[in-house]
């Protein structure tokens, strides 16, 4: 148990730096000046969350009594505009791929969890773990004015998360430890990431076009 | 009555299908993959009414406590992802403005009604009906990163929400049955964009250009 | 006292009037049509204060008991739509820089200490009074498709109003009375906004271009 607790811990950081710097990029390639560039890093590590807060009425959001996560970010934020180069956009893109997979994971299941706790029926507390992993990205592309990537770039990630908090809620059911099931539709998820990942798996296109 | 509650819920029932094949048909424009076809399709058919209650402060949303309607959504979506060709695009924009013109009566209607009863000022109370009946676009539109629209067609829509909401609120004020108020004006705002889409009204453009 | 507090009347009105102007002229920019006016108008003049609420989650908005303001709004959108001319957009957004600077001194103060009556940590506080001052604007190009002006323009904005943030803190801190700390604050952040304007301040780049 502890050491599940340790290891949470450790992907969840991993994870928001992650997150944190999927915004950072997208920033950078916009050429958004230092207010824009912490703005929609911040949205990109904690919109998800919060957006999901908002629509179960939690308060108050887990940045407002853990501040410090503010002030890593800010400081992320100042560090990365003097000592990135042009060169490191890409490498960052391709570093984050594996943490930002830990945190598809991580983040779907405890949302799935915590809706499901706050007495959300299976189909929305599924959704409202997508929202906590996969709308931090989409609310930083609005906020960039670019159609969001999770929407449009026709590779398995939200639906990943659909998969994982189906097996939390059913590992639920059957009455699992908690950390159980949050482990297993973690890993399950991540798993799927990063195979999707390195086979290139595709989404079935519209046969519209 | 009886016969005026199962009206009710027909129309209900094809607007927010219309509300959804809007968000389809969005999606398929922009070669959206599944999970951007589910998402705005969702946000096109409820998009509006979650933001009234989220602006009202009230929970749970009626998808919460109704999901039925997210597994038929879900379904909707996965049907037309399979059944749909480049030619049902402009046949079902065309298909769906005669029950789109029934939501948004019926829609405006019920959300002055809901704000109206949470004791908001009629200002208020219209503004929230128009938002219940329009949101639903705006957002769909924002996700799609296009300009609304609603905002931008220079055709009467949300205007007609308006006067409709007014009526509401003054049948209400001259203590009309519940269902009478509803039925009048839902009726007259449905009256009146069948009209302007007949007679093709514009609204009056800026004379800055 | 009272002529603070009628000075605060007054600059709360005249920025308010500014907020919204420079919605209007977005919306003409744009073209749009009668109703998409209103809702940008709107938003550039309430949506920051609007968002703050919803994140704190303090209900009913100020507009719902002031809805006097709703009016105004109305009046004021329906008067520029006849008696604007192209020639007047690039003199209003001349002339609303002025009254705005005065509102980025003051919703940033306002917000940052309705945030800290609230409980909030500091750098949540001055972040809310940011989101007051700035959000609106934000929201506008948002609404508009436009990349937002605020994260984007290279020019001192929000970070000064994160300056008078932290001297609103300070000053609480130092418990002097609560209209000595939002004078000082507000008059800061004013003060460094118009010397920006005119020395033509500029923020840091990224060196990543």
């Amino acid at each position: 148990m502890e050491s599940f607790l340790a290891v949470h811990l450790l992907v969840e950081i991993a994870a928001t730096i992650a997150f944190a710097a999927s915004g950072l990029v997208a920033a950078a390639r916009k050429g958004l000046d230092a207010f824009g560039v912490c703005i929609v890093t911040g949205v990109a590590a904690f919109g998800g969350g919060t957006l999901r807060d908002i629509l179960l009425d939690k308060r108050p959001f887990f940045w407002v009594h853990q501040s410090g996560w503010l002030w890593a970010l800010l400081l992320l934020c100042v560090v990365a505009m003097f000592v990135m180069r042009a060169h490191h956009l890409a490498l960052t893109e391709k570093a984050i791929q594996i943490p930002d997979a830990f945190g598809l994971g991580l983040f779907s299941a405890l949302g799935t969890a915590a809706a499901s706790q706050a007495g959300m029926p299976a189909v929305v507390a599924v959704f409202m773990g997508i929202t906590t992993a996969v709308f931090g990205g989409v609310l930083r592309d609005i906020l960039c004015n670019e159609l969001p990537k999770a929407f449009s770039d026709h590779k398995p990630y939200a639906v990943l998360a659909f998969i994982g908090g189906w097996i939390l809620l059913a590992l639920e059911y059957w009455q699992q430890p908690k950390w159980v099931c949050l482990l297993i539709a973690a890993a399950v998820t991540t798993a799927l990431r990063l195979l999707a990942l390195r086979l290139d798996w595709r989404l079935p296109a519209w046969r519209v076009r």
